[in-house]
């Protein structure tokens, strides 16, 4: 084999009409599809205009799955089967395509006997293999008698039949926590058709599991780098198809989702171990990230104050303003903000929010390379004559990242105020980032910022908040110098309550949160109150001492400890101009998470602060 | 017992913090609440604050919750879980509140021996008896070892102790498909509380049902009325309490959700059978339903135009013009539509909307008597002098509904336009209604309907459609005079092909469809054309005759079958003013549906409609 492997894509995976699917499809690359039934009957085409419409766009139709409950059944209802495969090879040949998907059945009626079930399946292959077709029979993790894919390979090898052998789906394997390493002993070839998708962990009903919270790869907790491997193996070379049931990406702009599936496919690629000529796609390597060099706020006449009294309170320094736009540097140790009075973000009009995260590459150029291998976009350039080049590319919900020099290069494009530094508050540079994410893109969001930049997964938690649960993705590179908190709500947020629900957020990092907090009560910083009663029920929750209880509680500080002894300690402020605010970070013994129980009391009282302004 | 039943319904039912919850509550006429643990935490005030701010606003606090895993353990975590039980009377002392719920343990600690249990929660109630408390014991339906209500019982009854009781919470007893008859022989006095929720029939793990999917009194699938009834029989004058985890009502504006639950005990207070001396309220019964009287649109210069000719392609004469307003009326036999060009509404400007239901009563005052008992909210009167008092309710959507007189005396309004009539296609009065719903208000929309007007939840189904996976509820009177087919999409809608994702429409009925076919085809009305694939589909999945087939093909119509051979025959017009389209129906052998599998079929068309206008 010397071709790279093609890619392809389910329709199911994908919102919209037929024409919308493959519009989508095309654009983001695909070299073909699998067309569900579904979306056949609804077309306003025939199989011979779909076929048309497909090659016009660049697609093959690589599988079509007309049937339901084929194999071992009684002899009446095979006749009836074999009748009704008769009709659908003709659609089939319509359509150009030569393989079908033949699932394992879930019938009540199925007999529980693998010879049965080989030989109907090779009378189907022989009707196939008369039209120039063949059948790839697959193992759903909930088949009624056939649920494993050794148990279909075993029914598959005894038939023995050129045109019938094996549909793989990741999904199926792993989700029954099935070892995969011994597909690589199929008989090469006879692995027909491989279709992948992640999913999270979830202790829920399998096929409520498969039907609903299918993912991309990247985008869950399975292994599939080494199940690809595994089936590459075998000598494998038909296209790596994903087939992803989602309910968010049944009702999201296709064409985003489409980008979204084909980076995935990317990220999947360049994870693979080389295995025998398949000639592997690469991305650059993602060079190493050295620190989050500034964070951009859009203000306006309203929320800039607000920010600006908020920053000097956290013993920050108006340091720098740019040298042709209304933009300032803020500064405290290798803490640094810049405030953005030019542009306004069509988001959030009016409120203050993130429009932009920089951050420092070991090798930008290569950095940007892998973006654009990527297919993240490029955000458009704004730069003046004289300035640095910032080179940046857009996330999904719109923000700008820009990766800069580890020499801090774009700081000559601010000149020095000249103002006398703050005595500052002990704070040493920015721990994490919160990002609230639309509610659309938020796993494309964690797959974006994961691949792009390199960064680790490394949990997914969940929490019942004030204002509805919440989902918490956490990301960090392997130095833990970039870490990133993706948020969302679980279901697209009400229309209640909605400032207060979804801020952005900058974390600082302080070596001692005490002696930073006590800082801060001098300087006449505005922190968040929190209620006496977390503190009653922190004490009985971790058994702290009564002066350690009463040391957090005087400052208001937070407190968390993981399973590793591993301890946080952290403050916030209130909500500032309108939909962001700051908090304050200790990390103790290797604490690697965000504090993600204390977040409902954290969004308690900043809606409390909100209503009440003028109350503890 | 004389006084009527308490009500109440635990915070965590409710969205935001504690102070929007004790608000909501209280407004819609709540007497207590349950308070939640992480409520009280997250609060700015002290308990005792937080009994003075329920006191003030009437409310009681019924029961607090802070214990889990307590019963059945080793000795020395006996000996820890009495000392916290101490600081949580002191607590609740300062809330002022008597009842503790202890739920069975789910710890893999749990000792599997009922005597134990008996003894440490005998030693618990001990405790609480001398702060003047009682322990109500309750079976969560996946506890460790105890988790059906017999076995709590008997656990109760084997202590003895006059401060341990039982908490039956009906969502524990019901999801294991337990038969409430035999609760009604516990000792009376001896069930310290009573919990009420209702969910969906699904198959699911017992405790993601329970956390995520219940629903208030008549929402879901389970008998409380029944189950209810079991419980007062044993002499409980306890308060009926709400407990309900539903991903929706936590992000739910709480004001809403609360009138939503009250309506719910009131629907269900209803419809308890007598039960010894207590004293149940009671609603005006529901008059009988008479039919559809008319249905308002919203329209302006785009929009009118377009449904103009829409109607008069159906068949329908512009009969009448009203007297005073800008509003017209177009008639077919008993089918009415009303055009409103006087107001415009903020949910969807520009676009054509349906803006109220007039539904015939046989006895309008009983029903508004009844909706004002159930909390709906009374349209403004918006009558001139002269015209015919036509009083209206508001649906949570914010569409009047209208409960007019048989003898349709609303008619007077309009004058005579003296147009001739059309020859009509044959409809002969409006079958059903399809009511988009806004994703927060669902459930709520399904009982606001269900209990105001009378009408029978038939089944509630979903179906993956071209736009996300819908949900649909189809409601009818029990003469099926009035029928409403409720729809959501089942995570709220994306902002991509928002248009034709969520019409509203009016479905019209006739006693031949082919035969409506043919005149609209004569008249030049504008169909929906659906795809050929729909029906080689059709063909192979109901075995129809080619004739039969050929037919429907013709003529674009749409076919369904129930499990006892009821048959649905419909075609439907493209999506009209932006938002609404008709359909046409033809209903035999008693189809009792609305033939929701062709929901998706008509999406894409109406899609590609609208994409192509031109082409088929």
């Amino acid at each position: 084999m010397t071709a790279p492997l093609r890619r392809s894509i389910a329709t199911v995976c994908l919102s919209g009409t037929l024409d919308d699917k493959l519009t989508a499809a095309a654009a983001a690359g695909f070299d073909g599809i699998e067309l569900f039934e579904n979306d056949l009957v609804v077309a306003p085409w025939s199989p011979s205009e779909i076929r048309t419409r497909c090659a016009g766009l660049g697609l093959s139709i690589d599988l079509y799955q007309p049937f339901r409950d084929f194999e071992a059944v009684p002899a009446d209802r095979l006749r009836a089967n074999l009748a009704r495969a008769e009709r659908k090879f003709a659609v089939m040949a319509e359509l150009g395509t030569s393989t079908v998907l033949v699932c394992s059945s879930v019938s009540p009626e199925a007999i529980d006997d693998d010879d049965l079930a080989a030989e109907q399946l090779s009378l189907l292959a022989d009707r196939a293999a008369a039209h120039g077709m063949r059948i790839a029979y697959e193992a759903l993790a909930w088949g009624r008698h056939v649920s494993t894919w050794d148990r279909s390979w075993r029914i598959v090898e005894r038939a023995g039949h050129p045109a019938l052998g094996l549909c793989l789906d990741s999904f199926h394997v792993l989700s029954r926590d099935a070892d995969p390493a011994g597909i690589a002993g199929i008989t090469p070839g006879k692995v027909f058709f491989l279709q992948l998708a992640d999913a999270p962990k979830l202790h829920m009903d399998v096929l409520q599991w498969s039907r609903h919270h299918r993912l991309f790869p990247g985008q869950g907790a399975f292994d599939l780098p080494r199940f690809v491997g595994s089936v590459l193996t075998t000598g494998y070379d038909g296209p790596l198809s994903l087939e992803v049931f989602n309910d968010v990406f049944r009702q999201s702009d296709p064409a985003r989702t489409a980008v979204d599936a084909m980076r995935s496919l990317t990220a999947l690629e360049d994870r693979l171990d080389p295995v025998r000529e398949v000639p592997l796609r690469r991305l650059p390597a993602a060079p190493a990230l050295t620190r989050h060099a500034f964070t951009e706020f859009t203000v306006d006449g309203n929320s800039g104050p607000e920010l600006r009294e908020a920053l000097r309170g956290l013993g920050f320094t108006h340091t720098g303003q740019h040298r042709t736009k209304p933009v300032e540097l803020w500064e405290q140790q290798a803490c640094r903000i810049v405030l953005n009075s030019a542009v306004t973000r069509a988001q959030a009009p009016g409120a203050a929010a993130i429009s932009a995260l920089a951050i420092s590459s070991s090798d930008p150029l290569s950095s940007l390379r892998r973006a654009a291998a990527l297919l993240a976009p490029a955000s458009p350039n704004v730069r003046e004559p004289g300035e640095t080049e910032l080179a940046a590319i857009t996330a999904p919900d719109g923000t700008s990242i820009f990766v800069t020099r580890p020499d801090d290069a774009w700081r000559s494009d601010f000149l020095p105020t000249g103002e006398t530094p703050a005595p500052g508050a002990g704070l040493t540079g920015v721990d994490h980032l919160g990002l609230a994410q639309p509610f659309d893109h938020f796993d494309e969001a964690g797959l974006f910022y994961q691949s792009v930049l390199g960064l680790d997964h490394l949990a997914t938690e969940e929490y019942a908040a004030p204002f509805g649960l919440t989902r918490s993705r956490a990301l960090a590179d392997p130095g833990r110098t970039v870490r990133l908190a993706l948020t969302v709500s679980l279901l697209r947020r009400g229309d209640w309550a909605p400032a207060v629900a979804d801020p952005q957020h900058v974390a600082f990092a302080t070596t001692d949160l005490v002696a930073s907090a006590e800082a801060l009560t001098r300087s006449g910083a505005i922190l968040l109150p929190v209620p006496d009663n977390y503190y009653a029920d922190l004490a009985a929750r971790f058994g702290l001492s009564d002066g350690t209880v009463t040391a957090l509680h005087r400052h208001g500080i937070l407190y968390d400890r993981d399973e590793d002894g591993g301890e946080l300690l952290h403050l916030y402020t209130p909500v500032l101009g309108g939909r962001v605010f700051f908090e304050l970070v200790e990390r103790r013994h290797g604490y690697d998470r965000f504090g993600e129980p204390n977040a409902p009391v954290r969004m308690a009282a900043q809606r409390h602060r909100r209503l009440h302004p003028a109350t503890p």
